[in-house]
Formats: C-alpha cells, structure tokens, sequence
C-alpha cells in the first residue's frame, strides 16, 4: 500500500469507504450519537453499514487489520522520528459481556502491542477513592505516538457511581463537566477521542451469561455480582442516555454500536480507528539524518 | 486441547517437546547459558533443536502461538478467579537489529494483549538518572497472572553502562548483586524470569541497517548512534560474556539466542515461554461459587 493510498479519503461509489472496500456505506454516520438519540431505539442484532454475514464479516475483519496495523505503524513512527504529538484514545463501555474483552483481543490484538497502552479500569482502590475520580484516569493516558484503548474508564464513576448512588447527585453533575474539560484538554494536545458504547439485549446478554455457568474453562469470567447488576439493567440504560447528553461533544464523540453480533461490532469498532487514522494523514516521517552519509559510515564499519 | 494434555510434560520420543510437536530435540537444553559458556562459539546461523526451513518454521510459530494462547489464558483465569500470584517475566536483550521488536510483534502479537505487560526501556530520563538504577525497573514487574516482557532491561546498566563507562568499575560491581538480589526476590514471590540475549553476526547487522537506510518507510527505526554502537561490538560482547557469569542463577537462567534467522529466534523464544508455562501446571480454576444456584438466579432475572 503506498503513502499517497493511505492518506486518501474520499468515498467512492460503489462501497468503498475510505480505505476499506467492504462497507456498503460509512458505518460511523449511523453509529454516532447525535441530537435526538435515544438508546432505547438502538436494534442490538442490527449491523448498520454492513451487508455480509458472519463468514463475510471475519474476511473484512482480517482485511482491515491490515490497513489499521499499517497506519498504527505511520502514527508510531511519526512520534519516534518526527516527535509527532498526536495519539489515539479508544474508550470502551457496556454492560458485562457485551464484547470488550473480544474488542480488545481481535481488533487491538492485530497491532503491534509496542504501538498499544491499555488501560483496564476496575473497582477503584482505596488510594484511588480517596482522590478525585479523574486521578487514576489521567495517570493511563496514551503516549505520544500510541493508541491508547481504556477497557472501562472515568464513565463508570457517572454509571455505576449514579446508579448505585456511590456519589451524590450534585457530584454526579459536577463530573459531567470535569469530563468534558478534561476531555477537551486532551483533545487540544493532539488526542483523537474515540468512545464507544457496545450494546446488547437482554436476552443475549442471560444467554452469554449461562455460556459461563456451562463451561468450566469460562468460570472464571463469570462473577455473581454480575447478575446483579444485570437486575439494574434499566437503570444503566438510563444512565447511559444522560451520558450521551452530557458528554457529546464534536472532539469526543460517542459511539453506539449494536453487539449482539460480536463480528459486527468488531468491524465497527476496527472501522473507527482507521477512519480516525486516516483523517489524521500520517505518513513515514523524513529522515533526521544524511541517508547517504550514514550509508557510507556504515560500508566503513 | 483438554486440560491434562497442557499440564503434560514428558518428552515423547521422536520430535515431541512438551506440547510441541515440531521440535527435533529440546532447545532450550542448548541454548541455556550454562557453566564455561563462551558467547564468541555461539553459531548466530545455527538454529539448534529445528531441522526445518523458514515456511515450517513459520507453520510452528503458528501452531505454537495456539498453544501459548491457551496458557496464557489459564495462567490469567487463574489469578482472576484463584488469586494465583504467578507470573512471567521475559527480559529481552539484544545489539540493534537483532530482532527484539520482531519478536514483541510476532510471538507476544498472538497472544491476548490483556494478558501481556509490555515495558520498553530507554534512555534514562533525568529523574530516572537521580534514582538507584532499579527505581524504574520495580515500577514495571509485571502484575500476578501476567506475561510481562522488558524491551531492553536493568542489564542496561550493566551493558551500555560499563562500555560508555557511564559508571564506575566499582558501582558496575555492585550492580551485579543488586541485580542477583533484585531477581532472586522477584522469583521467590512467583515470578518465573527467562532472560534472552538475541545473538546477531556483524555482518547480518550491517545487512539489517542498510536495508533500514534504504528504505524510506524504515527510515524511522535508524539512528546514526547505532553505528556508533556497532563500532564498539567487541566491547559490548565482553560486556554480555561478563554479565552471564555474574548473573546466571537457577531461578534466573540466560538463553543466548542465534538470531541470525528471524524465525528461528522467534520460535525458540515462544518455546521458552511455553516451556516456563507448562511447568506452572496451570489449569481453569474452579468456580468460587455455586454454579447451579447462579443458573437458576439468571434464569429468574
């Protein structure tokens, strides 16, 4: 793939979007949180923008990471040699067993892990709660360079924190706003935000549930306290809408994508990071360094 | 692949290692660093243990990486659910070139990037410098239930440190047994350490450089400072001859790599990881709570 292929951006007719060829049109204006959304209208077996099937999806899927290990590649290495500020931030949300972990294996999992810093974010510490939430958050912010994947993240503080009542709901307000600052101030130095919320149904969530309880090589996935939170489900699903409407911002946008097929929502997922690649037209960065002069030093070494 | 065969650790006759099945003798019992080892006999084209060519080489890291997945897996379940504190530490060194990245990419590449530690060390920053030489090495030890790989180590100190006499004799000393003391307390709390030295020929790194200078998209990964370096090899070999005999332990083994051919190195340094995994006896813990209770539980919700 040459430079000039993977800096360009128009759609073409006929499927084409961007650098991907699969796409019968561009998922990420479907899948964006606008004005108007409402989760509830979301269809979780639905895969917008996509035609093929599961077979179909897994070919464009391993396509695709191709192109997105290729451009990992370019924003790395404009960071190394050009020292290149910009990285990328992949925020990922849902409920138990909507698919991160599957995100982060197939899609993240087909870059060079020198090129990824993830971040899992679980039950916060005591250290940790005795700071402010955005404290163990900023620590785990992406070099320059890479691309950061946060496998949970600050938004749990306003979804579990507001739906178990761990904060106040003066607190939960006041967060809403630090969010949106701190996320503007990592958007002014040269981080592309992208955060999705991965969505299922209830009834695919009991049946990938009851796939833990089944199989004891999947035990350990499983937690009682997930059914428990499962109880709550409307009560998130609340908390996730006012989330859209508080943190929807044109540098951080929100993401909703249908999951309860996983292969859909990996190719969702693989799509926005090379589209935010693309939009960012890296290409390899200009020796620092006489190629010809150091070519010599080297033949007299 | 059930549970009994990956704790199954006799060698078979006729090519079985282990779990692997392409091996034609053991290679880590020829590639570990042992008493009156001498690093100037290592053959950087041999490829001890593998009577294959790159493509079966390749089709073995393939299967290999399987094999590796599953264990990592387990090794991972075990300390989510079970609380095991065992983990794996690989320290990679090597002269530039050699092909640490390489094997980052390719043997680590294939496996869950949740399981996987990766930490690269430069350069020391100021505040490193102002610190004992281990201060940012304790930081990085990869958490229980962990594959964590050093990209370049506390050997620095003790490689580049002694060559560039950045310290003195007498401190370069002392490091040796901080290091001894430092590895022998991270084995002791379940840490399973393989430290790997990838051994390339002149000529193969001068070969590697000029095909850095003479491509544009490779341009990133030079620096004039590895010619530099190149001209001190001799130094540094005696450098890395003095560090296997100060520091080879039991708990804390060399293995000198031939490197020359990439595929070889990458799959001997996959070996070397499964080889440590499977001597973990690692199976699915049990489940810490009452599987049928929870099914009726989800049933009902």
């Amino acid at each position: 793939m040459s430079a000039a292929a993977t800096t360009r951006r128009v759609r073409e007719e006929g499927g084409t979007v961007g650098l991907e060829t699969y796409w019968a049109t561009d998922p990420s204006e479907v899948l964006r949180v606008r004005q108007g959304f409402t989760l509830a209208d979301v269809d979780t077996r639905s895969t917008p923008g996509f035609e093929g099937d599961k077979a179909a999806a897994e070919t464009s899927l391993a396509e695709g990471a191709v192109i997105l290990a290729e451009l990992q590649e370019k924003l790395f290495a404009g960071n190394q040699m050009g020292d290149d500020p910009r990285r990328v931030l992949l925020v990922l949300q849902a409920m138990d067993t909507a698919g991160k972990g599957g995100i982060v294996k197939h899609v993240m999992g087909a870059v060079d892990p020198q090129g990824v810093q993830l971040a899992t974010f679980k039950k916060p510490t005591e250290e940790e709660l005795a700071r402010d939430f955005l404290w163990r958050i900023r620590k785990r912010v992406p070099d320059a360079g890479m691309i950061g994947v946060f496998d949970r993240s600050h938004y749990e503080d306003v979804l579990i924190g507001k739906v178990r009542e761990l904060a106040s709901p003066e607190e939960i307000e006041r967060r809403y706003d630090a969010i949106n600052e701190f996320e503007a101030e990592l958007a002014s130095s040269g981080t592309t935000i992208i955060k999705v919320m991965l969505h299922i149904s209830m009834d695919e969530q009991k049946e990938r549930l009851l796939d833990r309880l089944e199989r004891p090589d999947k035990h350990w996935k499983f937690n009682p306290g997930d059914i428990d939170e499962r109880l709550l489900a409307p009560m998130y699903r609340e908390a996730y809408q006012a989330v859209f409407e508080r943190t929807t911002t044109p540098h951080s946008p929100w993401y909703v994508i249908p999951a309860d097929r996983k292969w859909y929502a990996r190719l969702a997922v693989q799509h926005l990071l090379i589209e935010a690649l693309e939009a960012m037209r890296l290409d390899w960065p200009m020796a620092a360094f006489d190629v010809e002069a150091e070519k010599a030093r080297l033949q007299a070494s």
